[in-house]
């Protein structure tokens, strides 16, 4: 592999037969030039495989135009959801966006924002691995803008946009509550994950407002990216006894219970009232229709570029915590009355 | 926001009790430290929010271990499968991994590429988002290595891994045919996408050897992009003739075929025998459980990263061409005989 000199614009220019200026022009997407000349510049962009200098550009502003957003699971949809939206409204304010996999492990985590120290992007939103051991304030003493998503650090007090997640457990509980469940099972992730500990809060105070305090018994705290939860969650429903309803408190875990359900055929909603988070495609297309709380993904990703952009511009500005509300679906998994 | 300096390795040093050869040693995952001592250099690393200096050691070695992987549509869990695999490859190798989403848009990959070169990224594996049209060689050119993967592009003859798209095509078709499917619909993304339009030729190719062409009309070409496919299928099935099978060439389009089914109420396989592409965990959770053809993600992934090593440190190597076999998985949603 031969790498040859790079061209620079002044060799654009001349052969695109226009002057510096205009090829600027043209790359820097201005609609005022000409569409003959336009053409002709990105006809020899093209030709000689120009590629203009943005390590130069971004040294002189002093950092690049990068953001970069770490998740904990990239194979969980409801990341690369809240990724799609962050993405639009990052490119309309002209920045690009990496993403990095932590697979929920902490040191991953660290790792990664120190590579994103490396390359001086110019923000980092994060989904945290864990809500009691952090590196973010690494980004911060480097002075790199920060907003988390999704999940709370308990000793980070800096930007955040998260959903109501204690608002989504009760919300849960007082559907099943309706539906007359009396003794449910909730399946939930790990004690530092703030968004899953919040649901599974919110549907036990639910509970026990009503005088039916759940079962300790009746709670499997799995790792979020363990491959077994359906073995686990057919071990553990197999011992518990009079469970009338189940609550998955994130989207693996909801299509983890529903297929363990499924096979032990244990019919929903006549033999157990399921309700699940995350509307995730496939919660439609399964017979029954999955019951379920959604998050608003779209906002999360807007306002974690909107937070973002606005530390960046506003450096001194107040810490801020937006809260998005969740809401139930009511389908067919978890309706003793019909 | 303040920053403050800074802290360096000697500062570390220092607070640890240690020398800086042995927060080095501890930094750099030698086994060989005095557990206590490591321990030590662990507390004082988190409590000064020490950063190693990653850009300097990158500048030493005049790359950084970055590798990036560029995908056309991130929310498609083929292609964050993929990325799970190749990045577990990558991180035993030293690499850390940044993924990049061009939409299934040329200007987006372009864009992307210049911002890894910009970067200096030290690998890039790229599915593209057209066969015809590519800026690959700003890579090359800038001395980057790179793979790529899923699709082949026209004018390039680097590295690449792919699965034999014409054999999963010829297996969805030979399939239909033992099942007595007569006069098939094809849905299948745009013309410039190598995968897809592999397996409609594979597809079309089986169907004419058996006496059997598959009628032109029959064949719904959409952007792999489209929110809109669902109700797009549902007007050309609701218009074709005498349809008895229903082909779809990669998961997104699997998914909105088998919701427009179900939506029609199609039976499956009674009133249409049904194959998609993908296992993803929803096609066993419908009913009836989708037939279809798999992809080796895995291989697709740890071959990519192999490629990608083996480029970097053997740059003079003939280009290597990886080709992996797909396979057939029969379910319910095709069988006839049932």
């Amino acid at each position: 592999m031969t790498s040859q000199p790079r061209p620079t614009i002044a060799d654009v220019a001349r052969t695109a037969e226009v002057s510096t200026a205009t090829v600027s022009r043209v790359l820097n997407g201005n609609d005022k030039v000409d569409p003959g000349l336009a053409e002709r510049v990105r006809k020899a962009v093209d030709e000689m495989h120009y590629v203009p200098n943005l390590a130069g550009r971004a040294l002189r502003r002093a950092q690049s135009d990068m953001w970069a957003m770490i998740v904990p699971d990239a194979r969980n949809p409801f990341f690369t959801a809240v990724l799609q939206e962050f993405e639009t409204v990052a490119a309309a304010k002209g920045h690009s966006v990496v993403m990095c996999n932590s697979h929920e492990t902490f040191e991953r985590e660290r790792h990664y924002i120190d590579e994103m120290i490396a390359q001086q992007v110019s923000g980092v939103v994060l989904a945290a691995t864990s809500a009691t051991r952090t590196s973010v304030r690494r980004l911060t003493a480097a002075g790199i803008p920060v907003v988390l998503f999704d999940r709370r650090i308990k000793s980070f007090s800096g930007d955040i946009v998260t959903v109501d997640n204690v608002m989504a457990g009760r919300l849960a509980a007082e559907h099943m509550l309706e539906q007359g469940v009396r003794s449910p099972f909730i399946l939930t992730g790990p004690k530092t994950v703030s968004s899953t500990v919040d649901r599974d809060a919110g549907f036990r105070s639910a509970f026990e407002t009503a005088g039916l305090p759940v079962d300790p018994d009746h709670v499997l705290r799995l790792d979020l990216t363990a491959e077994t939860a359906e073995q686990e969650l057919a071990a553990a429903l197999s011992k518990a006894s009079l469970i009338d309803g189940l609550f998955a408190t994130n989207g693996p875990l909801t299509s983890a219970a529903f297929t363990c359900l499924q096979a032990l055929r244990w019919a929903m909603p006549e033999r157990i009232s399921f309700v699940g988070v995350d509307d995730e495609h496939w919660t439609q297309m399964v017979t029954p229709k999955v019951t379920l709380i959604a998050q608003p993904v779209d906002q999360l990703g807007q306002w974690a570029a909107k937070l973002l952009e606005n530390r960046s511009t506003q450096p001194d500005d107040q810490p801020v915590r937006i809260v998005l509300e969740p809401n139930l679906i009511v389908r067919e998994s978890s309706l003793y009355s019909n």
